[in-house]
């Protein structure tokens, strides 16, 4: 297994406790040089709150952890590709590279804020699409 | 003085708390009928973190104060526009009228992500506006 695989595979548990709590299952996990420097999943429901995205919970969570803002040598984990408003703080983050498991083509980044991430930031997508989205699949099998 | 004009200077004088914190000077008040339910400005240095943006913090404010996530029936006020983080949160929280000071034409939604917004929400922009731009440049010029 490929460190990107075991990594998505943390992000893929934070989704399952985002599933189990009735949310959208979305997990995000950051990873500095080796080191896991935050986590989250979906709370949007349980919060009431539409900021409570995994991203936007594990990059302030990595920023506490770093005891700065910028997660310039952070990789950034991600179930699903993430939204306009999550794309906008990875970029202001600036994540040096991103990675996400399945496609979002009615919410995603790259259809409607493609410019939004760090012009330097490196994105790989489709590690353990398959998981990501039957996640997504089953949820709203299951809610909708 | 008009109704626009009033809770634009509330977010001016949000946008100065900010100033005297050494932030970018940016504030938001978020009107529901009549009642100021949420305020906010930045605090990115302050928090070091990149999420804690004006908009972001009062979108949050706002959605405790009405116990629920969408902001339907409200009017943000922002002295800005929108960076693309907060377009998607406003766009999310399906915010019905925003209304902002003046344009941000390197990092502002119009650009970057003209549709994050829900596409009812209704846009006012340039009020107040010379005040909000003044309050940016003063901060630049003694900053950067």
């Amino acid at each position: 297994m490929t460190d990107d695989e075991r990594y998505m595979l943390m992000a893929l548990a934070e989704a399952d406790k985002a599933f189990e709590a009735g949310e959208v299952p979305v997990g995000c996990v950051i990873v500095c040089e080796g080191r896991v420097t935050g986590r989250g999943h979906n709370l949007t429901e349980t919060l009431q709150d539409v900021t409570a995205h995994a991203e936007i919970q594990a990059i302030t969570a990595a920023a506490q952890t770093l005891g700065g803002k910028y997660l310039t040598k952070c990789t950034l984990y991600v179930t699903v590709e993430p939204c306009v408003m999550c794309a906008g703080a990875i970029g202001w983050a600036q994540v040096e590279r991103l990675v996400f498991g399945t496609d979002d083509p009615k919410r995603g980044y790259q259809t409607y804020a493609p410019k939004a991430l760090h012009p330097k930031c490196k994105v790989t997508k489709g590690v353990k699409e398959d998981e990501c989205r039957d996640r997504m699949r089953t949820f709203f099998e299951k809610h909708r």
